[in-house]
Parts: C-alpha cells; structure tokens; sequence
C-alpha cells in the first residue's frame, strides 16, 4: 500500500513566506481613499504595525519568518499531506487524490498561520492590544490563541447571529483567554448606529468590521487584525503550499489540479463572489471605514445568505484572488451547499476527518475531478486543502441529515442591486 | 530552543501490541460466572470473536499488530509528543513536562486505538454488526468510525442524558453512518425493565452496556464491542506507550513519573474506583449479564455523579489496572473537577489545545507534580498522556467560567451502601 500521509520533519517548516506578487504579470492595484485617490501605507499605520504594512505592499519574493513565530508553528507544523486512497477506492476513480490537513492546529484551521504572525508583529512594536471580527469564529478563535501567546490582550466582535447560534466556539475563545462581543454592539459608534435603527439586528461580518476598526483607530494602545483578504494574511498562508511542494516531492507525484475553498480569499477557490460579482473598487466593512481596493465584490451592502459555511459568506474577496482570476490564471467554480454537504459526508466515511462546512465546497469539486477521472478513465493527481475540522459544525451536518438544508440562489436582480451601491470610484478595468 | 514536538515516521508504528500480563507478578484472576466458578474462554464466544478471546486470557508479551490495522492507525499515527515549553515557562518550573497527544485522531482521543483493531478482528471473522454502549460519545465516535472503515453496520446505546444534552456526538456517529439510540429504550428487555419502572430515566453506562450485550447475544449476526476495562482493550492501548519510547529516546530524556486519566482504565491515572472501591469480584454492568471480574469498584448499582469527565463516570475499573494498583505498581490519586478545569485552562493558555475534561484530570497532576519541582528546585521528567480534545465539552468550560462547575463529594455512607450490592461471590483479597 502506498504512504497514506507524508510528513515533514520540524526543520521542514519554511524559513521565508512566499509573496505570489513577484509572479504576477502586472502589479497590483492600489487601494484607494473615499476620494479616489490611491492611499500610502501610511493610512494603515493607525491600525498595523510598520512589519505587516510593509508586508502588505511587499513586491520581495521572499519574506523571512521570524524564529519566535517559527516556534508556535512548530506546536501543528508541519501539517500532514494525505493520500486519500480509502476515498479513491470508495469512488473507483484511477486519480490520486491528495489533501493537506490544516485541522490539526489547536484552533481547528488554518487561520493560525497568520494569527501567530500578526500577533508576533504587534508584540514587537509593544502593541497590547488587538481587536478584530468574527462571523463563525474560526478566525477569532486563530487571534484568540495566537495573543494568550504573546502577552496581548485580544477583543473579538463577533457577529450576533454567531454568537448566539454557536455558543462553542465563543467558549473557546473565552479559555483562550478572550474578551468576546456580540456586534452589533453599544461599544462603537458604527454599532450603536445600527442598533438604534435595528435593535434586534443579527450583524454581519461587514459591520462587525466596521466595530472592530472603529476601535482600533480610536484607542492608541490598539490594533487591528484581519483573517483573510489582505496581502500580508496570504502571504502567511504561503506556508501552507510551500510544505505541500516538499511533500509531493517526498510522493513522486504533482497535482494536476489545485483546490480550495474560498470566502475572503486565505484558502481560496469556489464563491459567487469570484463568478458573479464585479472586478470593482469597495471597501472591507459595511460603514467604509475601510481603504477601497479592486477586488470581485457582490457591493459591501450585499448580505450573504445564511449558508453553514460562514467562513464563505463575504461581499468581497481578496485583491490578490481577485486579480488573479481575472487575469485567467485560476478558475473559480460555485457550488450549492447540499451537494457540499454531501461530498463532506462521503469524505468523512472514507477517511475519518469530518470536514468544516467551508472544506466541503473545496471536497465537492475534487470528487467531481475524480469522477470526471473515473468516466474518462484517464488519471489525473488532484490536490486539495482541508483547511479545518467540522466539530463545531455538527448542527449543520444535523441540518443535512434532517432534510432541512437548503441550497440559496441569487437572482440576478438582488446581485444588480447590491451592486448598485459600489462606491462612487468603482470601476471594472474589464 | 529545544524541540517542541518529538513527531516519529510512518515505519515507527508499533508492530505488535505488548502485553502486560507477561511482566505480571501475578496472573490475572480469572472471570467468574454468576455461580462464582471460573468461566472459561467459550462463554465469550457469543459476542466476541475468537481472536479477541484470544488477546483476552493471551500471556504472550507480544501480539502481532494485522497490516489493514496499521493502515488505518496511519490515518493519525504515530501521534506527536509534545515538550510543553511554554508551560514549564508559565508554571516557572524546573521540570520538564511531556505530553503525548491522542486528539489528533478523526475521533478526537485514544479510542480509535481499539476500535480500528476490534471492528477488524469482528470484520475478519465474518461479522456484519456491532452493538456497544456509549457515555458522553468519545468511545461511540471511535467505533462508529472504525465500522464504516470495514462496512461494519455499527448500533451504539448512548446514555439517555448524554443524548439528550451532548447532541453532537450523536450527529458525529449519525456522519459515520452509525445509529444511536437512547438508552434505556424499548429496544431490549433490559432497557424496557427500566423504563417500565422509571419512564424518566437518563440512563448510565451500566444500562448502556446490559442493553447492548443483550443484543449482542440474542442476535447471531451481531458481536459487540468494549473500549474500556478488558485485558485485549488495554493492549491495543499499549500502540501509545511504544511509541512513547521511542520518542523518548529522541528527546534523550525519560520519565521519573507517568501519569494518565482513568475511567475503566482504557487510558489509567486517578479517580475514586482505585482510591476508595473495594477490591472485589463485580459484574462491568447493572443488569449482570458480564462476568464477574475482580477489580476495584463501588458497586455494579452505584451511580457516579454527573462530573462533565464523562469517559471517567463508571463504578468499576480495569481488572488489569486494578491489579497493577493493588500490588503497589501504580499509585492512584483522586482530584476534584474544579481544580482539573483550572489546570486545563491553564494547559490550554500556554500550550494552545484545549483538553477533554477526562485529560484535565492528568494535567491537574502533572502540574502538580511541576509546582513540586518549583518549590524544592529539583528537577524531574513527567510525562502524562493528553487523551483528546474537548471541542465538544465547551459547554463543561462554559459552567466553569460561569462558576456553575461544583466538585462531587462521596460520604463514606455512600460508597458503603453501594458496595452492599455487590454480587455473593464478591470477596476482598486484601
């Protein structure tokens, strides 16, 4: 039988991040201000560190990892690479299938791989405090423990509607040490706002930002930090694909086919976002608190249906992603989330590991891959990131079982609409 | 820095289990039937097959490990053993505190270590279903996962108020495509004698187990299955205590003293079964359907309190473990769950995972063991065994935080009366 997991040695974690802007064939846009005009790191050093601006604007090729952040990777890292064979055999496909695995880092994702290092890079500028947002809570969670770890004091808003519905993983964020908010909240201006017209508002991961920055920008001994969609969070997950290179040497095979979910663009890969918003300048938050950046954009006001993967449901996605996709170097491909749910099921009985909602987007296509294999007969190696466990999702999966799991569309209509309030700067250099 | 994560290859999963027996002063006592005579290997013929008979009464030091098993432990293992660096930092100890982690497992802890080898054993002697009982759901997580891997049809009995109260084990098992009952139900005599009595009923492990052996024997195609208190269940344990070895011997360093967590005994350490149970001859549930084996325990009828460690909440212990302890080898230690939460948090704040309440338990001692060191500055090696997580015990942190979480106390009127219930056969050879 073949290796079913490859492994790396501890001194296989990568010493530099890969920053995928040294490929890209033109440079990316910048992001402007409510005026239109491109905005300096300089308007982001009341909420980073001078270390995570310039890494945001990096064209280096390589970024060094710091040891102290090496070290905390050390505690999940390397992370393991799968032969999926149980899986291949249960599909009769003459593919490979392979999976790497980000569940085991104690968070559940891997959203630790920049939590730590953006944790690192404020301790060092003697930063004591960090707010952020979370919708399901993995990111929050990531921040949670990575601050315990350097001394910092973390306040996760955290979107109502999650925190009420997903008790758990607010209580791991409270072991960690954590204060934990319900956004909309009476704490900001931009909360009370929304309150005062909508008191019993369920928030989103839009105004739970806006909370989250409004903070950080009004208090000089606070910080914000983000989970997914800027340059600098990518670049940290470069970690992940940098170990995967290493493992498939170790496999003697290459993938053919690269999969991943895709929500803000850190594990990216198959939203409505990438196939039916707009290449467009918009802000990050629903108050435009936030720089405007070119990115494919549903329009901040767009509320995403309540679908289980959480880490899915945002109007925007990485300008990174974004510019890669419409320059045709990735594809993006939507999937209904019983179908998801599905293929989440079938990998779960196969190989164990019963996947995050989110993971399931990514799972459904590389079956799909597979079994486009098995009908061709023709072999192909697909690779895809698992990027977390599902133990705080069983309610969903409950939810599958019941029958009472819907698939969402979007008419036309309701995506022209949201779109109708990009900001005035917008534009689609299509 | 020294190496945090002591990680082995894929070749270094045991071989062979090692049995204890064989390093035994004395022999096991032998089962006994409800006449108080010795039952032969044949009366568990019914509902084990023979080869785990065969692993039961075996003294042969070491059985060897079939290969389709150590495909499936490849899944996870070897897992990690981690030097806890940052503890030994926020404790100020000069100890070195090592932890090996079995959470990494699909499960989530140490069970899939016998669940993977018993569903094989059952699947090689031709046998399609598995019947077993389940507490808070770590032990039905294991074979309901193990079953689908060998297309075993797995029906576990699931503690009525862990059912109720703990529903996302259940939808992990349901996942796995198991069925889970409540127990007591009207599914057998024994579950139909309780309710009739107490349709309220929220059941214990010992109904769980008499429903689940009940079926077992009346149905031919049926076995069942143990995860803790037999000879051939500690033995598949033992893959951990191998590998343990080794890494220890990378790490150039070795233990002064052990320490685990114990309930039946499957993963052993320091609950009141060993420190104030009656060295006697009891059957392993209420209705008396097992043999009578000779262990530490406090009354086939005593119901333990509902402490959120729910894999420890069970009258008896291991025949084995309760030898080891009646003959000095082993000490035992008995600690209230108040302090055992707060030395997880404390775990969890420094080292990131966050432990099942079962593992805080062994964590609770090795700290305690650590602060020792603190104080008289000598340094020592202690090593404890992490035996899962617990992402689906957050609600026990919630009560914890909440100050909710009391510590249970047992009059000695108590246990007196419950050890009055032992079977006439039963007698104290101390």
């Amino acid at each position: 039988m073949s290796q079913v997991k490859i492994c790396l040695d501890e001194s296989d974690i990568p010493r530099h991040w890969y920053n995928v802007v040294a490929d890209m064939p033109n440079p990316p846009a910048p992001p402007l201000g409510p005026d239109g005009n491109p905005v300096g790191p300089d308007a982001l050093a009341a909420i980073f560190p001078a270390a995570i601006i310039e890494q945001e604007v990096s064209r280096e090729r390589w970024i060094p990892i710091p040891e102290p952040v090496r070290d905390i990777y050390r505690q999940w890292r390397p992370t393991p690479l799968y032969r999926a064979l149980r899986l291949e055999e249960a599909l009769g496909t003459p593919a490979h299938i392979y999976y790497k695995y980000e569940g085991v880092s104690p968070a559940g994702s891997h959203k630790p791989n920049t939590a730590v290092a953006q944790a690192y890079f404020n301790h060092v500028a003697g930063v004591r405090r960090l707010t952020t947002e979370t919708g399901a809570g993995q990111w929050g969670c990531a921040l949670a423990m990575a601050g315990q770890m350097f001394g910092i004091e973390v306040r996760v808003f955290m979107v109502r509607v999650s925190y009420d519905q997903k008790p758990f993983r607010r209580s791991m964020m409270e072991t960690w040490g954590t204060e934990v908010i319900a956004s909309p909240s009476n704490e900001t201006r931009s909360g009370r706002r929304i309150l005062d017209s909508q008191p019993d508002s369920p928030g989103s991961l839009g105004i739970a930002i806006s909370e989250a920055v409004e903070e950080a920008v009004s208090r000089s001994d606070t910080n914000y930090a983000l989970g997914s969609v800027l340059n600098h969070v990518l670049l940290h997950q470069t970690v992940i694909g940098l170990e995967t290179k290493k493992q498939f040497d170790i496999a003697g095979d290459y993938p053919d086919v690269i999969i991943a979910c895709c929500g803000g663009g850190s594990n990216f890969g198959g939203c409505p976002t990438l196939t039916r918003g707009h290449y467009a300048y918009d802000s990050g938050d629903t108050e435009g608190l936030t720089p405007l950046m070119l990115m494919y954009t549903l329009g901040r006001n767009f509320i995403p249906p309540s679908i289980h993967a959480g880490g899915l449901r945002y109007h925007g996605d990485s300008p990174l992603v974004s510019q890669l996709y419409h320059e045709g170097l990735i594809e993006a491909v939507a999937v209904p989330q019983r179908t998801t749910f599905e293929a989440g099921i079938t990998f779960a009985r196969a190989e164990g590991i019963i996947p995050a909602p989110e993971s399931n987007h990514a799972i459904r296509v590389a079956i799909d891959e597979a079994l486009g294999s098995t009908r061709t007969g023709e072999p192909k190696t697909i690779y895809f990131t698992l990027s977390g466990h599902g133990h705080f999702d069983m309610a969903a999966y409950d939810r599958y079982f019941a029958g009472q799991l819907e698939d969402t569309s979007y008419p036309d209509e309701t995506i022209q609409a949201a779109l109708a309030d990009l900001p005035k700067v917008a534009r689609n250099p299509a």
